[in-house]
């Protein structure tokens, strides 16, 4: 949960904790559907569960914190699939079925939307999990009944009418741990500005006590193709990341210094929410102050004042629905099921604009 | 939860559970409100504490189910103020602190709402309660946030701004409860089966083998005024109407056997759900054809062919309102919040029809 | 659990959730059996699972309280028995397997033991629900481990060597739950008191509500084959003994309606536990002083004052041993492992002698 | 909990958990025993909450398994003394009762014996944590029933006669947790891995990633008076040991990269317990046939085979006691406690023998 547990300091879990969960969701997701008649081989059990234990294998240090910035060209997705394929290499093809399973080319569509949907195995476990290990128990979803709902129709995972008040339960609660957790506006600062030091650290060359990190921070290696760099890859973790930050404390950079040093002492930067973006003119007096108190000049000061926006979609209505299966065998996308319990905001994303500042600047 | 363990079977907690639980939440929602500054004499705690122990105290054999049934005009509130007023008496009117809360006539109304408003102890207490009992995990909510939340403003109990979501949670929970296990249709059927054999108990004048279960059964004594027939009232329990049903399975009544019957062996009625009321000619023709496969007279089949209507109040828009308030001072009902993350039909009440009848009728 | 609630008063789970989690414990046992390659065939697991879930059909009223109090000449595990094959002979000897199992007469004994042993499923499960309900946490118990434990040798079942402190630990939690919960003197005190409740009813020939608990209460008909009063007994349930009590309570026998009174009240004889058994003397003057304080004649006040003995079998030296598979293939009795970790005293019953008597009596 | 979690991957809590779960008991007991009439000033209770919220402050990276190891001559609780002192310096004085409650020369003896007695909160709060994460239910307490039954006498805690077999049960528990997770062998032989790394690291001078560490592997710095590297200490966390181990996998000394590949790989060395002492003999055949198999000289192998003891001292009898007191005033040790239920050996300390070796050795 990357910086998460700045503010909720039961959040220690792991990702090896979540891919052994999802893994026993899997498990019982799969028996359910072979309850209810629905024909599953030996081997196409096997490799779903391969594909669900696998599935996050290519996160690297502080998952999605610093998706995409370590290694620019490849999200953690495509990075999990080219480690599978090295392993199934290793293994003869072994694991060949589980990778059309991850990446959707297998011919029962389900087994890839139990890994990789919006009502997966794999939401199911973190939404619970980190519910639990937060203590935000409006994050409970009744993760046992969604599982017993599931069904299979031409070939696609479906959810069983009775289940319906049980699904908009769980987007309730998955729109609850966005804003509550995933961008409570602390950990977003944290990792905010977690991808600033990385970014300032490449800029001015600063060198990591790790010598597979400086690699990293070399942009002509980062911007290899990830095939060329995944042995490397594979070998960093959050170690590397956290003694670079203790070390660069003291780094003559006043920037850079003054970002870890923030974060090592929990002395994180300001953060404000606004439903529309802040004004030009705001941000150009925040800067000034900015730059007054730290001494930092204004050019840079944009490593240290800086906006964004944090967007909570609950239910992406472009990616492959939840589809429910009405007992008169009509199907319908959760979206457009026609009950006023239904809340339709559920299917819009909200949008929230943020602006980070060093303490001591009124606003 | 009267007849819930037919469908849940470990819903099999009492109401002693439940008034210690509320008492609990009572501690720590005063605890809470003082940490806040909000004055509350040590007598005035008291009496919250003594009143949320009682409110419940009123409830006779199988609660809300045989509300009304047995007594006819009193409900269980005014039961409960009735008792608290005798051991007022007995106690020389240590009690009456408590008895002014209660009744809502005690100057400091959030003590009140505390006990009895749509955001109070009680509801509280009872949802997690009977999430965790019956399994039904969609119904957890997070009352240790929302007594976070709470406040005191102009005398009023209020939520705090940031609490607003939670409030939401506790409502879509609410209402996920009620569906699921306090309207779900076979609790509803069996509840309403059971009225209809205390009725018809009454009708044939059927004796029971509870002497003081007879006196209620007797028109006459049942529509006393409630403070003639209050100490007979509190000596009656679920063992005399169990008993009585377990003794009239063997009636020579032919309705009153089969109720009784279908109740002891768990062959309920069927019971069917519809958004609009079932038409006449349609409850005409199950009657035709359950009085032809019971040999019931069709005069009287309507004891066991019947309609009805569930309605999900999850708030109340007529009763004293959640109200917010927020960071600008400003105070607001919940259901006025103009939030789009805000499910407007929480607000509405949703209303089902039924209809009950025998086994054996396709429809 | 009989009379624990009035101590405990979150112990108000019932024999059917106590079935299905030894069924649940079961299942799991034989899965872990399997997994160890023991065979085991498809009709050998349904049997081992349908003797578990019925194992305590034979249990009346009130359990172990009334055992052999109503019905004179069986204990429950013999009415199990009875009923079993009563459904046996319904569905045409398909419950032949399951009965010889539960006899013990089946070939791989091992299912028996899994059944009715010194660490069966039943025990595994009502110790960690009994902890469960009562709050009790000492008696929690590791009762995955001990299944993870579990192994078959010579057709026995054992527990592997690594286990020996988990068994350890599950006597200990077992001792722990006897004297502080199953032996509570209070709980302990209610059970007696039940016990002579009924036994004054018969002796005076008072009459119940309920017919069947009528027919029970004849000493003629309690003492009568149980295969002959089998139906009557299956009908009678709580509700027949706790209505009884409630109308005893006006009973004009002064000593039934003392106890009947106690009993619904909660104002329970006073108990004293002794290592050593009471003095003739000691309880002449506690007679005496009752007698006096009652008005009840002496000749008949040992209803109100009473002795007797609690005695804790943590392990019964005498029964099928729990066995030790030892790593180099040796087995041993838990017993008998001489390991200076394991508490000998475990193996010993430990005895205390109690006495009832009225409250108001200094002693 | 330093190495466990390579065994248990739940165990991933942090001290930070430990010490908000100790300071939550200790906040339960001061309640209690005020409840009990023990008069306790506000200054009394801030200062044992100070205490037990900075008991552990004083641990270095990887906790027990390297005490000593990194700072040579004092131990954690001597440095959280030194750290407590410095705050209280900055604090002008205002921690000094915490400090004398801390050390055991503050008037009141039982506040000292609630932090670091041998029933003190510390330990209830890591039982029932390690039990928890870990998954090893025979670990579980029950801590509110012994809190309930701490009572002072004399000035000392004391606990209640009826609380005698939950203390009982404590060092059963205790004692299970010992050998099932502290003392594991997998945990053992890793922290004992750990140790011989950063002794080996020393002896060759083998430079760490972190400055920090740099200067504590230096033999002059680390044997230092602590008073002269605490701010350097208090630098050092987990990163710098685990980014330093990552480093040494490439070491060119054979021996420094073979544990350190073994513990990032998880290939431990091998590990075997024996009630008796490992015969020379037998040592001498391990280590050629280690030096045979890695190619390490005969001479240097002691840093892959080495033997030791594993001490589980459930309850120290040279300690101060955990005191009985009897309802006829009397007090007595538990270990003198004159009841056949007290399993006697809870009071020797069990020692155990091992060796650890490469694998691939036959033995």
């Amino acid at each position: 949960m990357a910086m998460a547990d700045l503010v909720y300091p039961g959040a220690v879990h792991t990702r090896l904790h979540h891919s052994l969960g999802a893994y026993h969701l899997m498990c019982n997701a799969l028996a359910e559907l072979e309850r209810k008649g629905i024909a599953i081989t030996h081997e196409e059990k096997q490799g779903a569960k391969i594909a669900i234990l696998l599935h996050d294998i290519g996160h690297g240090p502080y998952s999605h914190a610093l998706e995409k910035i370590l290694i620019e060209h490849a999200d953690h997705e495509k990075i999990s699939l080219l480690i599978m394929e090295k392993i199934n290499e290793q293994l003869s093809g072994r694991l060949q079925l589980a990778i059309d399973i991850f990446n959707g080319v297998y011919i029962k569509r389900f087994l890839h939307q139990l890994i990789s949907g919006q009502l997966d195995v794999d939401r199911m476990d973190y939404l619970i999990r980190d519910s639990f290990f937060t203590g935000v128990s409006e994050g409970v979803i009744g993760y046992d009944r969604i599982i017993k709902m599931m069904t299979v129709h031409d070939g696609e995972l479906m959810v069983e009418e009775k289940g319906i008040y049980s699904i908009e339960k769980f987007l309730v609660s998955r729109r609850f741990m966005y804003w509550q957790v995933y961008l409570h506006k602390t950990v977003l600062c944290a990792e905010k500005m977690l991808v600033r030091i990385i970014r300032r650290a490449k800029e001015i060359k600063a060198t990591a006590p790790s010598e597979i990190l400086n690699k990293f921070l070399n942009p002509v290696f980062s911007s290899l193709p990830i095939s060329d760099t995944l042995d490397d890859f594979c070998q960093l973790d959050d170690y590397d990341i956290m003694c670079a930050i203790k070390k660069w404390a003291e780094h003559p950079d006043r920037i850079l210094s003054f970002l870890c040093r923030a974060m090592i002492n929990r002395k994180l930067l300001k953060i404000k929410f606004s439903a529309v973006p802040f004004a030009d003119s705001e941000i150009e007096v925040i800067k000034e102050k900015a730059s007054l108190i730290s001494g930092i000049a204004l050019k840079e000061i944009n490593n240290l004042v800086f906006t964004g926006e944090a967007v909570n979609k609950t239910y992406n209505i472009d990616e492959d629905h939840i589809r429910i299966l009405f007992k008169n065998g009509h199907v319908k996308n959760i979206s457009e099921v026609d009950d006023p319990l239904i809340n339709q905001t559920l299917f819009t994303p909200i949008k929230k604009f943020y602006i980070c500042y060093p303490e001591g600047i009124v606003s």
